[in-house]
């Protein structure tokens, strides 16, 4: 009889008979799709549309691993599929990497793979390749996942920080912050009914948005670091100025709340389901018409502009609700560790 | 002054301004190019040639990280590379991710960097995309690194395990076991002088074979499991019977003495720089002459055939130096972890 599966041994990442038992009867069951299924060196795939490849990598060592409105697995496909839609690539193919711990239980295992599995269901796209190895206990943490990815951006389409011009508008496609704040609050164990992770695949969003005609110039997820992050790297790469008008961006109550125990800035935190869209300030309110049109998006708003720089000037600044002018210089990073 | 880095810290992995540090101070440096460098979400590539687009992915864990011959992100590179290159693809690019361990010393970071530096560079691929996780002391190892590739089948060539004929002849790349042989004797404290990992990209010698017109069924690399988990897998696919040939296996004497000492079976260790192809039985003779043009592979060998195979035989086995039969069963795995 076979051995159920109900921890993880060393001899799962052997590339033995446990390690195949590990693939068919918990891994297979969950992603399977015709191009995984040979399980060869590499899954063969039909030619690319037309158009120029995008590739994107990310590595997953959230802590905790399963939190209000996701898990890790869940995450590690989201993150993967949105960097490809902010390039305004299709997401097309993705490979998933596992490295589990000696003792996880299957539960956790399970879960990451049923995440995976919605996420991936979720967004359209099949994850062709994979691979699974095992670390000693204490050598890891239950699961880490790297998700790998590969997607075309269609013809004529153009999309760079280049592009971004003085006027342009900064649309949020929802409420800002909530992953973050979970993932904190669940370290802190505060509890919360109402908070939870906003992990989801954006690219039937951005899809939209740049299919409507709208002059789209650049996209961006705010993943670790935040908005503040992502503004100033638009700032640096652009050369122009992010102005963010606190009292337009949308902030769940609940985030706030958890922002404010915790002594955390809401644009610092982690989305893992929201993009940031620079667009021509004609198209501003066409732009909230198509995202608002989604469930997922009904929270879209626009919060902030794009202004000249001088050199002296802050690339980043937060117009404040009582009228004065915050610089949102970027962290030194120690706040905030394995958020995703 | 910036702070020079010595030891990976929490905020390394939090992408902040360490983050930023880490990436264009040193990981920049060793694998910089076009794609990389514009650090965005996703790398925007040329359009692919004509072909069937392949990919993969791989998780290297292995223990120790650094080992004669080579360290682990040396391999991490050699590992996708060849995965693609045995499904007959030429690789065309890399993504690789990170998951450091906080406190782990710059000198081991900087060994895989330059160690997958070396590899791209032998490979002739370019590593487009990256991303870098650091976990608390104890919850990893040093480095973890994960490696996903894009490669394309060029129009016309079709490698199947389906194609693998009676009769058909079975050519390792040069000797066996070298990897496997070489982290068993390091983590056990064995030393000797001329044992080391056969860590390396093995496109240039499957392009070799493949473009020189010879009729080539399959191609697999021995990696996990070694020849014998490679072989099973093959025999399960194609219904055929492997006969490896003992005598004409071509293993060094020093892995062959590790092996003895360490109890282990040469047929049943990693490799990580070899391959093994199926080749129709009037090519036998001009494989060797094109692998054995290489430096690389010198050691290139027929080293078994196919057979018809009944019900009740063993799929693979192993006619051995004194005469005798051994069926070569898949390993449940527990005894090698951690090797890649």
């Amino acid at each position: 009889m076979k051995r159920a599966f109900d921890r993880v041994l060393l001899a799962h990442g052997s590339g033995g008979r446990l390690t195949r038992e590990l693939i068919e009867d918990s891994i297979f069951p969950a992603l399977e799709n015709q191009f995984l299924k040979p399980l060869s060196d590499s899954a063969i795939l039909p030619e690319l549309p037309a158009g120029r490849p995008a590739m994107t990598t990310d590595a997953f060592v959230v802590d905790p691993p399963i939190f209000p409105g996701g898990n890790l697995g869940h995450l590690s496909i989201c993150g993967t599929v949105n960097d490809l839609a902010v390039a305004g690539a299709r997401p097309l193919w993705l490979t998933w990497a596992l490295i589990l711990e000696e003792g996880a239980d299957a539960e956790l295992i399970n879960a990451c793979l049923q995440g995976a599995r919605e996420a991936a269901s979720a967004a359209g796209i099949s994850v062709v390749a994979g691979d699974t190895k095992v670390v000693p206990k204490g050598r890891g943490d239950g699961i880490y996942a790297v998700s790998a990815g590969l997607g075309v951006i269609p013809p004529g389409l153009q999309l760079s920080d280049d592009l971004i011009e003085e006027g342009d508008v900064i649309i949020a496609s929802g409420p800002l912050g909530d992953h973050g704040a979970t993932i904190m609050a669940a370290r802190h164990g505060l509890e919360s009914n109402d908070l939870q992770s906003d992990s989801a695949p954006v690219n039937h969003l951005t899809e939209a948005l740049v299919g409507s005609g709208i002059d789209v110039h650049a996209m961006h997820d705010p993943t670790r670091g935040g908005v503040t992050a992502v503004c100033n790297e638009v700032a640096e790469r652009s050369g122009k100025r992010i102005v963010l008008k606190e009292s337009s961006i949308p902030v769940r109550p609940q985030v706030r709340a958890a922002c404010e125990l915790l002594g955390l800035d809401p644009l610092s935190l982690a989305c893992e389901g929201r993009f940031l869209a620079w667009v021509a300030a004609k198209d501003a309110t066409r732009s909230l018409e198509v995202l608002q049109g989604y469930e997922s998006a009904q929270g879209a708003a626009v919060v902030g502009s794009v202004a000249a720089r001088d050199v002296q000037q802050a690339p980043v600044v937060l117009e404040t609700t009582i009228g004065g002018e915050r610089p949102l210089d970027l962290l030194s990073g120690s706040e905030l560790p394995r958020i995703c």
